[in-house]
């Protein structure tokens, strides 16, 4: 995607230089920076420090990082180092499936690999497959959401078409288009006429950060609102429909995404506005049923609420906005039964939020 | 309510020393730091700043406004001066309804006995009256809501009540005891077992600044929540209850409070907690019907959303906390439609939120 001008992904391999490189989100929007990973403690680090997140993104840097191990170790790889250098990246975020899935893959496939002598080109392919893979599914999740803007554009193409999303499920947090992003930036590209508004995304602001950056580096009209603002407009007609993403979703369509999500499905039933799940396949949990009792929910640092990373004196700096002896619950997720999502968008199709339906998009 | 051990209303009259005193509302919960207002300018200026805020609150400190006006021009008391006085003073707030309404009954008055020697004492009485009977509402508010909480515990006595609230309608909004907050102080002072969860309330953060804050210095359990938590802790059975206040209330129930509100108010809905509007009968507005369609809306200034105030070494300092060019729209207020809403809690009890049930309140 488009920033000032320039195609960027949030991960690329440069081969002029032969150098990993990753986009510094951390400092975002203050500042843009770029950050070259050369050895797997590098990309141990940027995961760990969150110089890179979202779970796409979180696996694709992963797959580098044993690339990197490997074009770093020439002369030591054993099953033992492999096996050694997959255990410290998955401890990097312990909780992420994603990254876990991902790099079990790729392990099996470099130990039974172990005695080619193209290894370091075996690693480098893998990592490069899973690198275009995520852009493919994205690409895809786009194209059969634009068919939904489209429709809605059609019945009247003089008006805007307002839709809402919250937190960040953009190209920032996977490697290009994004999830419930790329619908929007395929409509945009098409000429058909958006605005997003964007949930600012308490406690850690993705969508006042990220979600506003990317839309603004891409040109795309968009308005950040306060967490609270999302039913007001709506019961006032000022939103068309809703795409969130997912961060796991169970066999009979629940989703489980950012705190906060479940009380704007709440709000599109409440006043008939289509809500729409976008979602890789690969973020469906067959084990689970019921999202609301299953799907375990994170609680995080208390200080993610205490403390906001602010620009002042033009420094970046972490301030209170709250006494520190405050007491706080920090949740990092809710989860939105399937009878509130009008329909998830995927790589494979459009689908009902019900077991039946997903089930079909897998055979 | 007690402040570090000590009883204190929003605002008072000193009879050692004659002054009327507040609390600065501005630099709370960082800095507590008390005011004494001696003119109508002072008053004027502790209205506009929103050193005192809240609908009763600034209609008692326009009360006493006027009286200072009198006292501080004993040779000059025309209807010309009080009539210029009571614009001043409402100008201070232009869409306050309460405001003006106080004003106006009290200059109505102060015509009448305008040839009166003691009319500065006059002048005085009325402010004191309109004080003890803000204080007066504000408590029979609570006990009415007492019984409610009363109910729940004596289901299940063994076991703590959670009640979540947002914004601040608590005695820093009104003189003492508060609307939402005032059943919770009196079920606290029974020694029932309550914890609030305390919605941040964004942009302006008044849960996370006062409401957090009152209930710390009465030693009531709360937690601080961001706007987005609630809905996950409502599916997860940690809340028992909902309490919040009203700006304006329309004649059949529908309610606008501080913007969120209508959201919390859908998943109290959809998990079948009550919810409960706490409000003084002033505040119902027979002018109005349908609140989603009628009540006006404030659009507030962009910046309350860019801009935070921080405590950043040791300093209360403004800090962005988006880049100061993103686009943000910022609404004061939502609607809750009356089909959402358990009951209503005011001074003459508590009635269903329906245009007949309200009625038989005023009959």
């Amino acid at each position: 995607m488009l920033v000032n001008g320039e195609s960027y992904q949030s991960i690329w391999y440069d081969r002029d230089n032969g150098k990993v490189t990753v986009i510094d989100q951390r400092k975002l929007p203050f500042n843009f920076n770029t950050i070259q990973l050369h050895t797997i403690e590098d990309v141990f680090w940027s995961i760990k420090e969150m110089v890179v997140r979202g779970a796409p993104l979180i696996g694709v840097t992963a797959a580098y990082g044993l690339y990197l191990a490997i074009k770093c170790n020439r002369n030591v790889i054993t099953p033992d180092f492999l096996t050694k250098s997959a255990n410290y990246l998955k401890s990097a975020r312990p909780t992420a499936v994603n990254l876990e899935k991902i790099i079990d893959e790729i392990i099996l496939k470099l130990i039974n690999n172990i005695s080619h002598k193209n290894i370091e080109s075996i690693a480098f392919n893998l990592a490069q497959q899973i690198e275009l893979k995520e852009i493919d599914n994205c690409s895809k999740i786009g194209d059969f959401g634009l068919s939904i803007i489209d429709n809605l554009y059609k019945q009247n193409s003089k008006r805007t078409i307002n839709i809402l999303t919250h937190c960040n499920a953009g190209w920032l947090a996977s490697v290009d288009w994004g999830m419930a992003l790329s619908p929007i930036y395929k409509a945009f590209e098409k000429g058909i006429k958006v605005h997003v508004w964007v949930d600012e995304t308490r406690p850690r602001n993705q969508g006042a950060r990220l979600t506003a950056w990317e839309l603004q580096k891409a040109g795309v009209p968009h308005t950040v609102i306060p967490d609270n603002t999302g039913g007001h407009l709506m019961q006032q007609g000022m939103v068309d429909m809703v795409i969130v993403g997912s961060d796991r979703t169970t066999k009979n369509g629940d989703v489980a995404n950012k705190i906060g999500t479940y009380l704007k499905a709440l709000a599109a039933y409440d006043n008939s506005i289509p809500f729409y799940v976008a979602l890789p396949l690969s973020s469906i949990d067959f084990n689970m049923v019921d999202g609301v009792k299953n799907i375990p929910i994170e609680k995080r640092d208390d200080d993610e609420i205490r403390i906001m990373e602010c620009m002042i004196d033009n420094e970046i700096k972490d301030a209170l906005i709250m006494p520190k002896n405050t007491n706080v619950a920090n949740y990092g997720f809710d989860v939105t039964p399937a009878r509130l999502i009008s329909a998830l968008i995927t790589e494979k199709g459009v689908c009902k939020a019900n077991e039946n339906s997903i089930s079909k998009l897998f055979s």
